[in-house]
């Protein structure tokens, strides 16, 4: 079978270094950040730049592909995942920190054909790490094969998690019981960067047995779904069983022996489905 | 007035650098823990191989210097901090981190004199970054000076803080608390890399505008107090008040306005000293 989408992903990784020197050179000026929907959940020119760009560029070199992105859903895209190859993007995840300068931002490039994850791509444009793997071939760290944690005692694990931007009580209520449940096991200890695609390549990386997050988007975490399953670990939902990509949950772990365990603490709520007929978000 | 000093920062310079490569040589060998104090509280080889590095060359060279450092009182050393010159150390701030592979692990190498610190050198050695701040000379990252944040809006913040290593429930209960209040003030966000020492550094360099911690030793921010004070940014005591350095408590921030702020949520609690009588450390 020839190498049907390795062309898109040499162009995703190009993307990603380009999508990274903006960002770069955005935080060494001042940002100014053109509206905010939360004090939490900020968006910055930089983020339409880098979007613009990809689009623009996929377009043009791929006319008849699809494209989800963070920006273009706010602006009032659809964000529906069809048969047709897809890009999924995020132009800068991990906002809070690119505003601050918490040095973990990256550009996440994920790509779906048949609804399938083909490959993902994940630059941590302040570390320089680029993250990749393609479906079947393994996943890469600066062109270094990633593996993930052999862990399989809860009590020897270090989990990455987030407080995420939701601040209504309840939400807050279920994500400080899970994360006191998940210490209290007890773990190592948690972690967490501050952005649910680098979180996700430091599981590949097994650097932390898990992560889980509720409130997150498709785009947060379909590059590095890729990543994680190629490393050799395991993606589900919250409360078990699949992943489900517009669910706006997931949690990813280096086997299913640390992942169920985590199920267990985890006091799972819903939100609004990426892919719900009208989507409020922002 | 003769630079007294320098010599001795100077030294702590070499010593630190010399210490990261031992700390990533080891991280490239698996890792074998000689004994555990909980399973949070991880103790290395390599912790003590480093420790005894800083301590023979110290002694080599300013044989009439104190020292206190992290390993030696484990191993019943006292922990008092008297006029005499005295080098602070912890040879590997962030051991959780290290036997994980989670990539924040620090040398932290401070000095005071007449209980006043006068220098403070912390290498955050995977991300190759030494810190370094000498009283009334400034901080400095790899040479590139450092500043607080001028935030002074408690909403426009990111705050740093940890879990811990203590799973008292009580303890728990009021660390959990604490970070709830801090998060629904609300602020941005809430961080933590897992070293009391680059969680400082990070206030220092403006990413965050506060940090603060229960639980943690004078080894593991003497050092990086000097760098937060010379970045521009001030230490307290959880609930307000001076710092004191053997309490096992800080809070840095990036001024006044955010520190005091921060201190209105925290349910502070006590920890043992760390010069207590009979130190029941480890």
């Amino acid at each position: 079978m020839p190498d049907l989408w390795q062309d898109a992903m040499d162009h995703a990784v190009t993307l990603a270094r380009k999508a990274g020197e903006i960002v770069k050179d955005a935080l060494q000026n001042d940002l100014k950040i053109m509206c905010k929907s939360s004090s939490v959940d900020l968006v910055t020119k930089t983020d339409q730049n880098v979007e613009q760009l990809i689009i623009t560029s996929v377009k043009e070199k791929f006319p008849e592909h699809s494209f989800i992105g963070e920006e273009s859903v706010a602006a009032g895209e659809p964000c529906v995942l069809t048969e047709n190859p897809t890009w999924i993007v995020d132009p800068v995840d991990g906002t809070t920190n690119f505003v601050h300068g918490y040095p973990f931002v990256a550009i996440s490039i994920g790509f779906a054909v048949n609804k399938m994850l083909e490959f993902g791509v994940v630059y941590s444009c302040i570390e320089d790490k680029m993250y990749t793997a393609r479906k079947g071939k393994g996943a890469f760290c600066n062109g270094q094969p990633l593996q993930v944690s052999d862990q399989k005692e809860i009590n020897q694990s270090i989990i990455a998690t987030e407080f995420g931007s939701n601040r209504d009580p309840d939400a807050v209520d279920k994500i400080f019981s899970s994360m006191r449940k998940v210490l209290c096991l007890p773990v190592h200890g948690i972690r967490g960067v501050g952005s649910a695609a680098i979180n996700m390549c430091l599981v590949a990386s097994g650097c932390v047995e898990a992560y889980y997050e509720i409130g997150i988007h498709c785009w947060d975490v379909a590059a590095a779904a890729v990543i994680v399953s190629e490393a050799g670990g395991v993606l589900m939902d919250v409360e078990g069983g699949p992943m489900d990509l517009m669910s706006r949950r997931v949690l990813a772990a280096n086997n299913n022996i640390i992942g169920e365990r985590i199920v267990k603490e985890i006091e799972a709520f819903s939100a609004v489905r990426d892919d719900a007929p009208v989507n409020p978000i922002k």
